[in-house]
C-alpha cells in the first residue's frame, strides 16, 4: 500500500514549528532534518521521541550545509566533501535515534540536494555513493518519474535500493518532474491534489499540465502539515488509502 | 602502562592544522574533534583514517557550539541542551568512524566544557549523564586530581567508567588542579615537563607549585604534536614509557 | 515622556517572526538584531524598512554569538573579543540602516550579553568601552535599578549617555533587579502589568515582591508584541501614557 | 601605475593565516575578508590596524556565506538575499574601519561569487545593483578580461566605476578568461609569472595557452603572500614597477 511521507523536526533553537505533533497520527515515514538546513540536537531528540510514541519510519533528511536558506539554495559541492556532509547527518540521525532504540530505515535528500541529486546525474551519483559508502545499507528516496531507469541503474549498480515519492499537491509535466513554483499553477489546489492523489494511489498515474495521463508509480506520498488546510488534505488522503486498504 | 593523548581533527575547511600526520607515532588514544570546536565531516573522516592506520584508540572530543572561539569559552548551557549536544558529537564520530570499520571506544570533553566539567559539579553531572543516556556506555575520560571521590561516585552512580589523564606540561597546585595559564610559569620548561612526566609515570606523583609531592594517579597523559619542540618531548616521554614497559 | 522599546527583527531565514509589523504602531523604539541570535542581512533589510515606515527609532540589539540559544546563553567572553563582536554588530545595522536614509539612534545588549551587564561590572565595562571605540557615540540602554550609580560612573567616564529602560510585565525584588523567571510568579498578569506600568509611568515606581514601593526611574518601557494579549497591553499601555501626554 | 592587491584577513578564531604582515610592505590594496569565508570581528579589527599602519588602500571582500568551503562553492542565491549579503558584509568592514579613522576605498567579490560574476551576467548584474543601492558608491574590482564591454556597460548603467585586476601567475586562455586550476599548466612558474607580470605592466598584454598576445589591460595585479615564494615574487614584481616609475 503506499505509504505517506512529511518532513519533520524542522525547528531549530527559538524557532519552533509546531506542526510536526498533528501530522504525525496521519504519515508512515518521517523525514527527520540532520541540522544542516534545520534541526538542533535538542530538536533532534524530541523529534526521535516523536516518531517513535507514533510508530513510524524514521527516515533521515540531508541537506547542504545553509541554514541560513533552510536548504533550499543550490550548492556546487565536490563529490569527496558532500559525501562526508551526508555520512555525518545520517550518523547524527542515527545515533541519536539509537538513544531511544529507535533504527533509522531510510534516507531522503532535502531541498536543493533533493533537486540537484534528481536533476544533474553526478549529484545522485555522489548521493547513491554516499549511501553505499556508508557502514549500513539504507534504501534511498527519490522522485519517481516517467522514466526512473537512469536512477535504477545507478542505485542497482551501487547495491543500493529506492523508494519513490510522488506528489499529491505539484503539477506535473510529461516527463513526470513537476512545474516549476515560479509558474502561478504549479500548486495544485486542494480539490485538484485530491484528485491527484487518488489517481497516483489507485492508478498509479497524473494528468500532466497538458492534459496527458501519465504513469507515476509511487511507494510513498509526500504530504505537508503546516497549516489546518494542509492538515485537512492528509486525512482525506489517508482516508482513500483506508478504502483502498479494504 | 601510563597511555599517552593528544588532540586531533582540529582542522576545519580552508585551515588546516598539520601536526595531525606526526603525532600519530607516539601515541595511544586520539580525541577527536566532533565539529563544535573544529572539524568538519571531511576532516572527521580523514582524521578517522589516520587513527586506523596508526591503530590508535579513537575518543570523541565533544565541545561547547563555538567555532570562532575554538571551544575555549565558557557557556552556560541547561542540561536539556547540552546532554542531546554531546549525543550529536558521539553519534557523528561513532557513525562516521564505523564507515571505516573503526569503533569509537572513549569521551573526552574539549576546553571550556572540560573545565567547567572539572569545576562545577552540576557540568560533571550533566556530562555523566550524556554519556549514561546514550545508546552505549563509552568511559569519559577526565583529569585526575589529588582526589577525585565526588567524580568517581557520580560516575559509579551512573555506572559509566572513567580514564584518568594527568599534564607533562603545566604546573599543578596542591588540589591536582593546574595553575592557571594567565600565571608566567603555568607551562613548564622541556626539561621540567620530562621530569614531570616521569614522576607521573613511575611514581604516579607530581611536584607542586609548592614544592610538594602530591599523588595523581593517571591512566593517560595528554600531550601536544603542535610544534618540532612539542613533538620531539613527546617522543621522550615515550622513551621513557619503552623502558619501563621492559 | 516615557518610551516604548521592543525587540524587533527576530526572524532567521525560513523561521519568520510575524508580529514584527503590528507591534510598530505602538513603540517608539525598535531594538533590531544584528545577527548574532537572530536576523539574517534579508530581514534586517526589511525590518529597517519597516522602521523606517512607521517613525520609529533605530537601535541596534547586539548579542553574543549564539543563534542556536538565541543569545540566552551566558559566555565568558574576554573584552578584546567582545568589543569587536559588538562593534561588528553595530556596523551591520548603521549601514544597512543608511542604505535607506535611517540612522542608528541608540544601543541595546540583548539576552544574555544584557543580563551579564547588568550583573557584572566587568562585563558592563566592556560594553561601555565598546561604545566608547566605537567611532560615533552612541546612547546605551540598560535596566533601570532601584541604584545605578555604579552604571552612571562608568558611563560617564567613558561619555556614554544612557538610556533607563523598565519592565511592565516582570515582577521586581528590592534591589530593582528582575525576580527569576524561574520564579512562578515572575511575570505579571495583565492586570497586574497594566498597574505595574501606570505606576512606573506616573509615579517612576514599582511594588516589589515583598509589596515595597521603591522607584525605578526609566525613560522607556519593554513591551513585546508576539501574542494577541501582548499586543493588547501594548496598546493600552499606550493609552495611558496618551492620556498622560494630554 | 598598475597597483598590487591581495586578499588579507582571511583568518578565523584559532585559526590564524601568518603572512598577512609580511605581504603588507608590497602591495597597495587590500582585499579584507568580511566573516563569510573568512574573518571574524577581532581578525577584522586587527587587519585594519595593519591597513592603516602600512597605509595600504582598504577593500571590502564580500563572498558567499559558507566558511567551512571557504567561499570557494558556488551557490545559487536569488538577487533579494545576495543583495542585503553584500551590504552587510561592507557595511561591516566600513564600520569597524571608520572606528580606526579608516576609509573603505572599493569591492572586490571573493572566490566562488568573483567566479560567478565573472561567468553569469545575471551575478554581475545583481553584484552590480547591491554597489549602487548600498548609501555609498564605491567602485567594484572585476576581472579584466580580452573584452569586458558588456561589464563596463552594465557597470555605467548603474553609475558605478570598475576596478580592473589582472593575475601574474596564472594562464591565460584567449577570451582573458583564466585557465581552470583543474588543468595541470594552469599555474604558472616563478619564471613565467614574473614574465607574465612584465608583459601586464609594460605592454597590458599577456601570452595565451595557445600562444597569441592578447591585450590585457589592467589597473592592478592580485599577488599571493602566503609562502616565501610568493613572497618574493611580489617583491620582484614591486621592483619592476619601481623601475617602471622612474
Amino acid at each position: 500500500m503506499m505509504k505517506l511521507n512529511a518532513d519533520l523536526g524542522e525547528s531549530f533553537g527559538h524557532w519552533q514549528a509546531t506542526s510536526d505533533q498533528d501530522i504525525m497520527a496521519y504519515i508512515d515515514q518521517a523525514n527527520v532534518a540532520c541540522g544542516y538546513h534545520a534541526g538542533d540536537p535538542k530538536v533532534l531528540q524530541r523529534t526521535v521521541a516523536l516518531v517513535k510514541r507514533h510508530n513510524v519510519s524514521l527516515g533521515a533528511h540531508p541537506s547542504y550545509p545553509d541554514l541560513q536558506g533552510f536548504g533550499r539554495r543550490s550548492m556546487r559541492i565536490p563529490a569527496d566533501e558532500l559525501i562526508p556532509m551526508i555520512h555525518a547527518q545520517m550518523a547524527i540521525v542515527e545515533g541519536m535515534a539509537k538513544c531511544q532504540n529507535v533504527a533509522l530505515e531510510y534516507v531522503k535528500p532535502h531541498g536543493a540536494l533533493y533537486n540537484d541529486m534528481m536533476q544533474h546525474a553526478q549529484v545522485f551519483e555522489d548521493v547513491v555513493s554516499a549511501m553505499a559508502e556508508y557502514h549500513q545499507r539504507y534504501p534511498l528516496m527519490i522522485q519517481a518519474l516517467a522514466n526512473n531507469d537512469f536512477h535504477r541503474q545507478i542505485a542497482s549498480h551501487h547495491n543500493i535500493d529506492l523508494i519513490f515519492e510522488a506528489f499529491a499537491d505539484r503539477r506535473y509535466t510529461a516527463t513526470g518532474y513537476l512545474e516549476s513554483r515560479q509558474n502561478p499553477d504549479a500548486v495544485l489546489s486542494s480539490i485538484e491534489a485530491l484528485a491527484q492523489a487518488r489517481l497516483l494511489i489507485e492508478r498509479g498515474e497524473v494528468i500532466t499540465d497538458q492534459g496527458k495521463r501519465i504513469s507515476i508509480v509511487a511507494d510513498s506520498l509526500c504530504v505537508h502539515g503546516d497549516s489546518p488546510d494542509a492538515l485537512k488534505m492528509v486525512s482525506q488522503i489517508r482516508e482513500i488509502l483506508q478504502q483502498q486498504g479494504v
